[in-house]
């Protein structure tokens, strides 16, 4: 009778490991299930045009009700959204831009170099000088910049990394029109599929535009 | 002892059971683990400027080996990668561009039409009419083509959406130097949370820009 109990508690205790593995694997697939999981990677689509609205909040989050601008305060846009994103970078920010004009951008920019965050621009050769352009600014600040050294082509990418890790690309120019009055998008993404290749693309570039390769 | 062997086989039965069960989990994780599994979405990024080669097997994959261009033959560039995207559709195509001039993938847009594939075509009311822009050519074959009706501003997407499940979006505009001569990216994804918001764009847009709802 002891053996056979024994065998019964054996027999038994099989039974629920098999039920309780089955349940735990349930369980975790039901929190890593695509959409819900902690494991799915950022991936959001913004579309512009954007509403005009107050983003003092964001360079400011202390001082948020005191500003006392005419535009709306409390929006949640398309831009406020894309400047939230840019924001956050911490450690580097990798910017690759055909045109860039936009004074809210660039003063993100130029907080986030303030901040100790390595700010690195490559731009298109002929739109760097056009008027507005805030890529003079960017420099004058100390950040470092780079444009196409080949005059044949244009640098059309719109894309910035974040801590490597954080993709933002899309048909958007940093430009008042395009963000106020264009129909264009903006992907922010995190998947590491697509993240890669835009870093290799903006080292690759990034080397191949070194002015000191360039010397007469 | 007949009862001990039945208690002892279902003691090893239910044992096995569990063995056999976590070995069946191993295998499909290990099937479907990112970047191997068949449920991973595909993405995929496309760097241009492309080098110059000939297509022609892409049309006519049977004619192949009789194309006699002077274009080198056999290479798998990003322009070829492409096009073969977007030859894949086999439901519908919905394009959103703002510059379309390209005659390869206009012949492709026009060949899926001649398959029966179901083309809409939007694009920026400007640059729909400028030299080489094969926006025309789509009409006259019966495509269906609509544009922005609002003058004040630019329809500057660059996507296309095949089957309703893949997206194809970046800084490419459609046109021969954008391919050959400047600085590019496409991003070709069936990630849902990135191709659905395009989908609804696409949808919003071409019900905003019915001719019949701006009749005067």
């Amino acid at each position: 009778m002891p053996l056979m109990s024994s065998l019964k508690i054996l027999g038994l205790g099989a039974a629920f490991i098999t039920v309780g593995l089955k349940g735990l694997d349930w369980l975790l697939a039901l929190h890593h299930r695509p959409g819900r999981g902690s494991r799915q990677p950022l991936n959001e689509v913004l579309f512009f045009p954007s509403l005009p609205a107050c983003v003092e909040h964001l360079y400011n989050p202390d001082r948020s009700h005191s500003c006392a601008c005419p535009l709306p305060h409390g929006l949640n846009t398309s831009f406020t959204k894309l400047l939230e994103h840019l924001l956050s970078a911490c450690v580097s920010l990798d910017i690759c831009l055909f045109s860039f004009s936009n004074t809210e951008l660039s003063r993100a920019v130029l907080l986030l170099h303030s901040r100790g965050v390595r700010v690195r621009v490559l731009t298109d050769r002929n739109y760097m000088a056009i008027t507005g352009s805030q890529i003079g600014i960017l420099r004058k600040a100390g950040i470092c910049v780079r444009h196409e050294l080949v005059i044949t082509m244009h640098m059309h990418h719109k894309f910035a990394l974040l801590d490597g890790r954080k993709l933002i690309t899309g048909s958007l120019n940093w430009t008042l029109t395009a963000i106020q009055s264009n129909k264009e998008n903006v992907i922010v993404t995190e998947e590491p599929e697509l993240v890669r290749p835009y870093e290799r693309e903006f080292n690759n570039l990034w080397k191949a535009n070194d002015p000191a390769k360039h010397l007469p």
